[in-house]
């Protein structure tokens, strides 16, 4: 397969834009002071007012065979001109809920049905200094009864997503290697794995 | 002090627009066909190639008179309408390297100095379906030798950000406070909060 690659970039007008747009704000700051601010937001938000969700799998083996482990997705980004490791991750359909949406996006990105969602998060907002995006977070259990194998995924026509199975423990120094290949990491997933060496680190008496 | 509020929002050209703009981007994707994909980018980024730093700071106490702690800030958003609980953090400025701008930010914002940095992240990407910004999270030691006591934050005029101390193993209860009192929470911080508390349950078995 020859590799991705981007050809050329253009200014886009708000008006042309079909995923995105450009807003100004007047807002009054906590002077009364009128101010303005500029902003990106996605023209896709429905009615849930929830743009996204992000999955954080739990791979479980029923019979012990490997250790606590995730799902991270890999695939190029025009954005970035590179390819991105990441959380499984989607938008929310219509009428959706965002724990349906996790379950169809993890399904759909890396084959693996979860039988359980344990947590979701608050609503959590992306960039809030550059733009409206927000998201959830949902956890789910996906346990794994026998020998862990990689299921076929179900990915629309032009998605492109490589699925990995990664030991939650080695989750850090995986991202490092990514770097080294010369992936770019995404701020959540990359967040998510410096809270979880800290707490090792904190409980080892180490910092 | 009067509430800030948003009080209009109306759409932006991107030839208007000062510090977000709009592009399209022409690429090729993996099995060579031409493919269209929309973002919007920050107008600020300078040579360094990075837009921002997050700075994750670790408050020890010299006497053990307070378990480790971090920092984060509060401010109104404008794109989000709310308050918005996050990491301190901030655009780097032309010529600055992360670690420096990390630095500045935190004393800008907290009033805290970090003595010492401990580890700065591999290039992470914000929401890179979305958007073009990236930025590095860059861990910073903060002894306080005696009491803890928040020093005088060095704002510029119009900025407006209250700086807390949370304990760090309590900082995923603390963003669900968060939420119940209405404001939204960076999903890097609400991430990074969730990666340490998974940790924890790992450890005690409880997965």
């Amino acid at each position: 397969m020859p590799q991705p690659k981007i050809e050329s970039t253009e200014e886009l007008s708000a008006s042309d834009a079909r995923w995105v747009t450009l807003k100004r704000i007047h807002w009054s700051d906590p002077e009364g002071k009128k101010r303005t601010w500029e902003c990106a937001e996605r023209k896709t938000r429905g009615p849930s007012g929830i743009d996204a969700v992000a999955i954080l799998a739990i791979l479980r083996s029923e019979t012990n065979a490997f250790p606590p482990s995730t799902l991270v997705v890999e695939q190029f980004r025009p954005p970035i001109g590179k390819f991105v490791v990441e959380m499984p991750a989607g938008l929310i359909d219509a009428g959706e809920d965002p724990e349906h949406a996790a379950i169809r996006e993890l399904e759909e990105e890396t084959g693996f049905k979860a039988t359980r969602v344990t947590e979701t998060s608050p609503l959590q907002v992306c960039d809030p200094g550059m733009t409206t995006a927000n998201m959830k977070l949902v956890m789910v259990e996906v346990p794994i009864p026998d020998k862990l194998e990689m299921p076929e995924q179900k990915l629309d026509v032009g998605e492109f997503i490589t699925a990995r199975v990664v030991e939650i423990s080695k989750l850090a120094a995986e991202l490092k290697e990514y770097e080294k290949k010369g992936f770019a990491v995404d701020a959540r997933l990359s967040h998510f794995a410096s809270g979880f060496e800290l707490a090792g680190r904190l409980q080892q008496g180490a910092l």
